[in-house]
C-alpha cells in the first residue's frame, strides 16, 4: 500500500496542501472525505474511506482515479454523508432522486465558501444542515450519538500541520478588547467562571407552520429564556444552525453535544414532535447550563433576538465569527501559575480513562435498560393479562355452579382478575414514566462523553508538540521563544480542560442525582399502587 | 369394525362373561385392558386398548389375535402399567427386568384373588401399590393428576353387566345392623351429616427408617389426629393402602384424589421428603374434611391404631370389607323424598358440565402459573441482577473520576445497585412462598376433578338403567318391583351425587378464598417490600 502523501512533517503538509481538494464523492460507506485548503484548486476529488482504523493518525482511502494508500487522518473531513447536504442544494436533490428514481443512493455537493445569505430557503428537510462554514478556523469536532464527524480546517504557520492546536500555541498575542474567559481556582480545581443567575430556558408550544403557500410546512417552537420571558420562534434548522455555530467556536475546548436525530418521515407526528422538543429542551438546558457556551453572542443572539432583522444581522455576524476551532483558547485566561507538561500529561490521560470508561458504563447500562424497556412492554404485561384472566376465567366458572352463596368468592376472584389487568397495563406504562429519563439522561451522556475523543485528541496532539520543541528549535522550525510561549499555551489549554472536566463532573453528579431520585420515586410508587391494588384484592376474600 | 361382543342386553353380557379373561397385555398405549368373571377360564388373553373415545360406552380394541373391535367399556379395567404390578411379584419383575436388560418395557402379571396376607414383605419401592382387592365388589374408579385406573368387577345378576350400578340398584335389602350414612336436606340442598367437631391430622417428623439389617430404608411419617394428639407412624405404602382402601369402598359416590406422585430416585432427598409430605398432609387433611370417609372405620383404624397388632386385625378386616364398590349406596339414607328420574338426570348433567369446566379452569391456570414460575425463577431476575450491576458499575467508574464530592452519589448508586440485586433475589424466590399454593391447590383440585367423570359415569349408567326398566320388564329380565326398586334407588344416588357436590363446592370455596387471601398477602407483602427497598435507596440520593 503506497502512501498517497508521503513524507513526514512539513513536506507531508505542503504536499496534501497543493494536491487535493475533495468535494463530494458518492461512498459505499456512506462517509466522505474532503481535504480542503485556502491555497488549493477547485478542481474536484472523489475520496472513498476504505478503513478507517488503520490507526497512527491514518486512514486507508481511494480516490476518484481508483488509487488506494493511506492519507493522514488530521488532514481529513469525515461526515455522514446526509450531514454534508449543503441546505441550498438538499431540495433540488431531494426532486432529482424522486425524478431519478433513486438510482443513485445518495448524491453529495458541497460548495466551499459560499454562505448561506439567510435561511428564506425552505425545504421539507428541516434536519438538512446549513454548510456555511466561515472560511478560515482551527479544529472543531462533532460527537455524539449519532455519528461522527471532525473537521479540521488548515492554518499558515511553516513547519506545523495547517490542522491541530498549532494554530494556537503559535498565534500572536490576541487583539486587545476581545472577550475574555476566565478561569478561577475553586475548591475542586480549575472553574469556568459561573454566572450569579443560572440561565435557562424553555422549549414549548411547538406549532406547525407552512410557507409557499402551503406546500412546505414545518414545526416551529417557542424558546423562553429566563432572562426575558418573552418567547422567540425556531425552527430545528435554527437549532441546528446555532449548534453548528457552537461546534465551531467551542469543540476544541468544550464537548458540544449532538442534536436530537435527524428525521425524514413522521415528522409531523405527535408522538415525534413531543420527544424531538423533549430533547431540544434537554440539549438547550445542558448549553444554558454552560457558563461559556451560554455567555457566547451566538447563544444570547439564538434566545433574545428582538426581530428577523435582527436575527439576520446577528446571524451574518455569527457565521463571520474568526474566533474559532482552537482559537478559542486565545480567550481564555487561567488565574493560575503555569501547569508543569507532565503534569498538563498526567491529568489528560485521567480524562481520557474516565470518560472512556463512562462511556463503557454508560452504553451498559443502555443496553440493559433497553432490555428491561422491552421485557416491560412485551412478555410481561402480556403474563400478568394471563393470570388476570385465568383468575376471572375460574371465577365465571364458579359462577355456572349453581351453588348458594358462592357470590362473594366469585366477585373477590373477578376482581383479583381485573387487579392483574391493571397491574399488566401498569407494567407496560411504567417505562415511560422513569426508565424513559433514565436512558435519555444516559443517552444524553453517551452523546456529550462521545465528544470527548476529539477534544481530549486536540489537547494531546497539543502535548505532543511540546514535547517536539526541541527538536523544532534545533531545526529551526521555530524560535526558542516560541518554544517558550507553547508550553505556556499548552497550560492554558489544560487549565480549561480541567475547568470542563470539573464542569462535567459537576453537571455529572447532579444529573445522575437527580434521574435517579426521578428514577427511584417512580419505582417507589409503581409497587406501591400494586401493592395498594392487591391489598383492595386481597380484603375481598373471606375464611369465615 | 366387527362388534367382538356382538349383540345386545343379556346376550351380550353372558358373551362376554363366558368368553373373557384379559390378565395382562403389554401394550403400546401403556394401558391394560382386563376383562374379568368368576365364572371365567383360566386362559390368558392379551388386548390392547386402541382407542378410547369411540363413545357409546365403547373401546375399540385389539386381542391377541390380531382381532380388532369394539369392546364394551364397562367390561373393561384399564390401568397404568406400573399400577397393578402386585406386591408380591414387584420385586421379581424388578430383578428379571434387569436381568434381561430392559428388552421389554412392561411385564405385567395380575394375581386374581390372592390378597396379601401382611406387609412384613418389603422393598425398595414404596410406592408400588398392594393390589389386594377382596374378591368381590362393585366399581371402583381412581382419578387425578397421575394417570387413572377404572376398575370394573362384575356381580351375579342375570341379565346385568356384572359391572356397572346394577348391583345396587337391585339388591336385597341391606342387612339389619349396617351402619348407615345419613343425607339431610340443608340449606344449599341435601347434605352430608357434618361430625360436630371436625377430624384433623398433622403428618409430620419424617424419619428414614431401615430394615433387614440396614439393606432396605424408606420415610416413615408421624400421622397425629386431632381427637387422640397421639403420633401413629406409616411410610408412604401404608398411605398408599389406605388410599385403595378408600377409593374400593367410596370411589362410586365420592371422588377420592390420588396419591402425590410416585417416584423412584430421589426418594431421600430433604426437598423431595418435604414436598411429599406436604402433599400427604394435603391429602389427609382432605380426607379428614370429609364426614364420610373421615367416619370409616378403615381411616379411623388408619389414624388411630394402638399397636402393630391392631393394625394389622384392621388391615385384614379391611381388606376383607364386602362394602365395597356401588354397594356403598346401600348404606346412604336420604332423609328426603325420592327425586323424579328427569331432574336426577338434570342434576347429573349440570355436574358434569361444572367439572369438566372448572377443570379446564384450573388446568389453564396451572399453565399460566407454570410459565410465570419459569419467567419469575429465570429471565427476570438475572434482568434485574444486571440492572443492579450496571448501577454499581457506573457507581464505580464515578468513584474514579478524581472529583471531590463525589461520594453521596457513588454510594447511592452502589446502594441503588444493591437494592436491585436484592430484588432479583426476592423475585427469584417469591413463587414459592405465593405461587406455590395456589399451584399446590389446584394441583390437588385438578386431581380431583379428574375423579368426577368416574364418579358421574356411574351415575349416568344408573340412570340408563333406570331408562331401560320397561324394557327389562318387558323382556322378564327384572319384575315391576325391581322397577321401582332402581328408580328408588337411583334417587339415593342422586342424593348422594348431589350431597358430594355440595360438600365439594362448600370445600372449593373454603379453599380458593384461603388459598387466594395466601397469595395475594404474600405478593402485597413482596410489593411492599420492594418498595420499601427503594424508598431506602431513593433517600441516599440528593440534588441539594
Amino acid at each position: 500500500m503506497s502512501l498517497l502523501s508521503c513524507g513526514n512533517g512539513s513536506s507531508k503538509v505542503t504536499a496534501v496542501t497543493n494536491c487535493f481538494i475533495i468535494k463530494s464523492v458518492i461512498s459505499q460507506s456512506r462517509h466522505i472525505m474532503t481535504l480542503s485548503s485556502h491555497k488549493a484548486n477547485h478542481s474536484l476529488s472523489y475520496w472513498c474511506v476504505l478503513f478507517q482504523g488503520v490507526g497512527g493518525g491514518w486512514i486507508e482511502a481511494q480516490n476518484s482515479r481508483g488509487e488506494v494508500g493511506l492519507v493522514p487522518e488530521d488532514y481529513i473531513e469525515v461526515r455522514e454523508w446526509l450531514g454534508v447536504l449543503s441546505m441550498e442544494l438538499a431540495s433540488f436533490i431531494l426532486y432529482i432522486n424522486v425524478l431519478f428514481l433513486l438510482i443513485y443512493w445518495c448524491v453529495c455537493v458541497c460548495v466551499w465558501g459560499v454562505g448561506a445569505e439567510d435561511d428564506e430557503w425552505d425545504d421539507e428537510w428541516d434536519d438538512v444542515k446549513s454548510n456555511s462554514e466561515s472560511g478560515d478556523g482551527g479544529a472543531i469536532q462533532r460527537g455524539g450519538a449519532t455519528g461522527s464527524s471532525m473537521k479540521i480546517s488548515l492554518n499558515k504557520f511553516p513547519g506545523f500541520s495547517k490542522s491541530g492546536p498549532e494554530l494556537f500555541l503559535l498565534c500572536k498575542q490576541p487583539p486587545k478588547g476581545k472577550e475574555k474567559i476566565t478561569i478561577y481556582m475553586g475548591e475542586v480545581g480549575p472553574v469556568w467562571s459561573y454566572p450569579e443567575a443560572q440561565l435557562d430556558c424553555v422549549v414549548a408550544d411547538p406549532k406547525k407552520g407552512t410557507k409557499m403557500y402551503g406546500l412546505k410546512s414545518y414545526i416551529e417552537y417557542h424558546v423562553i429564556p429566563n432572562t426575558t420571558n418573552r418567547p422567540v420562534n425556531h425552527r430545528y434548522k435554527h437549532f441546528d444552525w446555532l449548534y453548528e455555530r457552537l461546534l465551531d467556536k467551542f469543540g476544541s475546548a468544550i464537548p458540544i453535544p449532538s442534536l436530537p436525530d435527524k428525521q425524514v418521515t413522521g415528522r409531523f407526528e405527535e408522538e415525534f414532535i413531543k420527544m424531538r422538543m423533549e430533547r431540544l429542551q434537554g440539549w438547550m438546558t445542558r448549553m444554558c447550563r454552560h457558563p461559556v457556551v451560554s455567555n457566547s453572542d451566538v447563544f444570547q443572539l439564538f434566545l433574545t433576538y428582538k426581530d428577523e432583522k435582527d436575527w439576520k444581522t446577528g446571524k451574518r455576524k455569527a457565521e463571520k465569527d474568526e474566533d474559532v476551532g482552537v482559537m478559542i483558547f486565545s480567550s481564555i485566561e487561567p488565574e493560575a501559575p503555569d501547569l508543569d507538561p507532565i503534569e498538563v500529561e498526567q491529568k489528560c490521560d485521567q480524562f481520557s480513562r474516565f470518560t472512556k470508561a463512562m462511556d463503557d458504563g454508560v452504553k451498559d447500562l443502555l443496553t440493559v435498560g433497553q432490555e428491561h424497556w422491552k421485557r416491560c412492554t412485551g412478555p410481561l404485561p402480556k403474563e400478568y393479562q394471563r393470570i388476570g384472566k385465568a383468575f376471572q376465567n375460574l371465577s365465571s366458572v364458579f359462577t355456572s355452579s349453581g351453588y348458594q352463596g358462592e357470590a362473594t368468592l366469585t366477585d373477590a376472584m373477578t376482581s383479583a382478575g381485573k387487579t392483574y389487568e391493571e397491574i399488566a397495563q401498569m407494567v407496560a406504562e411504567q417505562p415511560r414514566k422513569d426508565l424513559h429519563f433514565l436512558m435519555e439522561n444516559n443517552n444524553e451522556y453517551k452523546g456529550l462523553l462521545g465528544c470527548f475523543p476529539d477534544t481530549i485528541g486536540v489537547h494531546k496532539a497539543a502535548i505532543e508538540k511540546v514535547k517536539e520543541g526541541d527538536r523544532l528549535v534545533a531545526a529551526s522550525k521555530i524560535t526558542p521563544q516560541d518554544k517558550v510561549t507553547m508550553a505556556k499555551r499548552v497550560s492554558t489549554m489544560s487549565y480549561a480542560l480541567q475547568a470542563e472536566m470539573n464542569h462535567f463532573h459537576s453537571n455529572r453528579i447532579y444529573d445522575y442525582n437527580r434521574v435517579m431520585q426521578l428514577y427511584l420515586e417512580e419505582q417507589v410508587k409503581f409497587y406501591e399502587t400494586i401493592a395498594e391494588k392487591l391489598k383492595q384484592a386481597h380484603s375481598q376474600f373471606t375464611t369465615m
